[in-house]
């Protein structure tokens, strides 16, 4: 989260009004996006209201080629000091006081290469060869394991021995909005199934009756393919991350429900993941430990300090933070490759839902309604247990740190009622 | 199974000695391969004991131009009328009575585009956006409840409802052998994890002690891609089904129950999937059902009747079949879009373990030796519970009707001990 050296003290920006929003020059998270009428699908990076089209610096010689390309796996197959060195040269291209900005630039490439947001339409950031969902927050296991198994311990005996995860389905993950960033939504259609209370004497087969959100995050892995065998280890495994985004696990948590066991989500689970692009450097965190190959060198709870809300057709309904997080992205990481497993640059991997400790920092409606048996407060006159047709879901975060303040966008989709 | 219209009588063969083979006139399974010494990859068919290289036809105009990319994604989204066209247009380039037949060809394509296959590397043979790996064997899944929940029912209760499935990962599925359909094996790292026995006080870590094999086939999506929020009817279900190959989900059981609850398997599925490639036409079956849109409009058994074989270093230690399956092929990818969750072509997707009624026909160690509690016999004199370090497993598979008989090659991958 600190800016890089060299650009301390905070330099003055041509965008000067970039204070107020996400996109400050310590942010620059990248994208993918084209025109609202089509086109080629070109990287950019936003700052303040604008996207920086990252092809046309490519185009002449001032960023690395792959900034041609259509999409991140190649920048996020490089090495983290690549990512550094590529992030501060932006930063001097749009710093007020260095020799670089593109303002002395006599070309035109700056007038060519800004772009309003409101113009173009936002793809997703890479191919995402595999989507892995972990289970991360033991506040949110644990609230589970009460709902679920009431007269159980409610953590089961691996949980805090291993970060549980399982794999998810790339295909269905979507970016948040047509436009960049924006808060425009994304439709999520509700899904049909089989849902069979345990009342019911058979399934019956319609559209969801409990549809559910998740407050996630999620990181990109980045750095060069590891083959099938090689693991990572914990020293090296931030040089993989290359970024971190918001990220709405949809769920239906009927389907879910009975289809799950024994081999876990499935349909439950694959109609939506929405994500929105942030990119942070530096993250730290550092986490307690049982078995050596995940224990960090310092033994304390991670204190990664990210704001997370989520709003329900504009009304909050939940304030939670990355900090609540018992496994960190790293550990993530490293468990995920130890047996072995390859990963490769555009894997996305997520948290899990992060839920706090106090009831109003819950992150599904699974948790704030305890199962369906109490009513959610939405605003001044509002209700629900789960999410009705039409309804509205905004994620947000925003982090601060030596007077640096940085956000994630807006990770936005409504449930699309069947037509 | 049948060969496509026009090909009756069977006509002579420019190869008469594959009729001893897989690989005759009538299979023509594509792959992607490569020289030994490296170069682009390339499509190619097996015929007998060589490789028709498809992109030399396809730069001859022969074939369709996307035969000259170096994976079968774009020909896989073609429409199933393509494939049946492009596989009688072959058929008749290879025949040895039809007037297109590449013997009467004076250009010495023939020459140009066969191969052996001992010269060639394998590749897989697309993209894999995702892969998913159900459980759709009765047998099996009676067997793993009566081990492991013996006091309750064996099969849960959404079993006979629904085809359980859960999502695998895309990067850990790999091509059997370096030589096409030929008996090389692939290493298979014998993966590290966390194993914890119902009595051990605490996890310990190190390279797994039940390390197993799954007999399996899968299928590849083929047609258009879906869009998220589209569901594939069951009558439309088979032209999604662009082929089927042999698969072993290599397992890691002392992994796997460990980490297993409560979503699912995870590192003790993710460190090798080895299949080789097959393709069959025409594929059909039918199936019991609950839920209409599950239901096949006979309701009988399915009869896709495939001879499967399991050899451990060289010696049988199963035989099964692919008509044991309750729930089908159409039925998996039905129930996987039923919610909306959209399919790309090149998608895998695996049966699950084969198991037949007989404890011979078992398709996993840890059936054979009933959660290691009985002596797998091997040979006249081996013995094991697990596999060793080293072991080799060879799965095969052939099918028979109207006297033409198809093979699905090797597939063949072995224990490879850390190092």
């Amino acid at each position: 989260m600190t800016a890089p050296a060299g650009l301390r003290p905070l330099p003055k920006f041509i965008f000067p009004e970039v204070f107020a929003t996400d996109f400050t020059i310590h942010n620059l998270p990248y994208g993918v996006f084209r025109g609202s009428s089509g086109g080629r699908p070109r990287i950019g990076t936003a700052i303040g209201d604008k996207i920086l089209d990252l092809s046309v610096l490519a185009s002449k010689k001032k960023l690395p080629e792959c900034f041609g390309n259509t999409t991140l796996n190649e920048f996020m197959g490089m090495d983290k000091s690549d990512w550094s060195k590529v992030r501060a040269t932006i930063q001097r291209y749009l710093s007020d006081d260095h020799p670089e900005s593109l303002k002395y630039d006599t070309e035109g490439l700056l007038g060519e290469a800004l772009t309003d947001m409101s113009n173009v339409e936002m793809l997703l950031p890479c191919d995402i060869g595999d989507y892995t969902d972990f289970y991360s927050s033991e506040e949110h296991a644990t609230n589970v394991g009460k709902m679920f198994r009431p007269s159980q311990e409610p953590l089961l005996p691996n949980w805090k021995h291993l970060p549980v995860g399982y794999h998810g389905r790339a295909s269905s993950v979507v970016v948040s909005g047509k436009i960049l960033w924006a808060s425009l939504s994304t439709p999520i259609t509700r899904p049909c199934g089989q849902r069979k209370g345990p009342n019911d004497p058979a399934p019956t087969f319609g559209p969801s009756t409990r549809m559910d959100i998740e407050l996630e995050m999620a990181f990109f892995v980045g750095g060069k393919a590891t083959q099938l065998g090689e693991s990572i280890p914990l020293s090296k495994a931030s040089e993989h991350i290359f970024g971190v985004v918001l990220m709405n696990d949809w769920s239906s948590r009927d389907i879910q429900q009975w289809e799950y066991v024994p081999l876990g989500p499935f349909l439950g689970k694959n109609f939506g993941e929405v994500m929105v692009g942030g990119d942070i450097e530096c993250l730290t965190s550092h986490m307690n430990y049982k078995l050596s190959y995940l224990a960090h060198s310092e033994d304390s709870k991670p204190q990664i300090d990210i704001d997370l809300t989520v709003d329900l057709n504009g009304e909050r309904i939940c304030k939670s933070n990355l900090k609540h997080m018992y496994w960190s992205m790293e550990q993530q990481l490293v468990h995920h490759t130890v047996n072995g497993c390859n990963v490769r640059p555009g894997d996305l991997m997520g948290s899990g839902t992060i839920s706090g400790p106090s009831p109003d920092s819950f992150g599904s409606m699974l948790e704030l309604s305890w199962a369906g048996q109490k009513k959610i407060k939405v605003g001044k006159s509002g209700e629900r247990v789960f999410l009705e047709d039409g309804d509205k879901v905004t994620i947000k975060g925003r982090c601060e740190r030596d007077g640096v303040s940085l956000g994630f966008g807006e990770c936005s989709a409504f449930d699309d009622a069947l037509s």
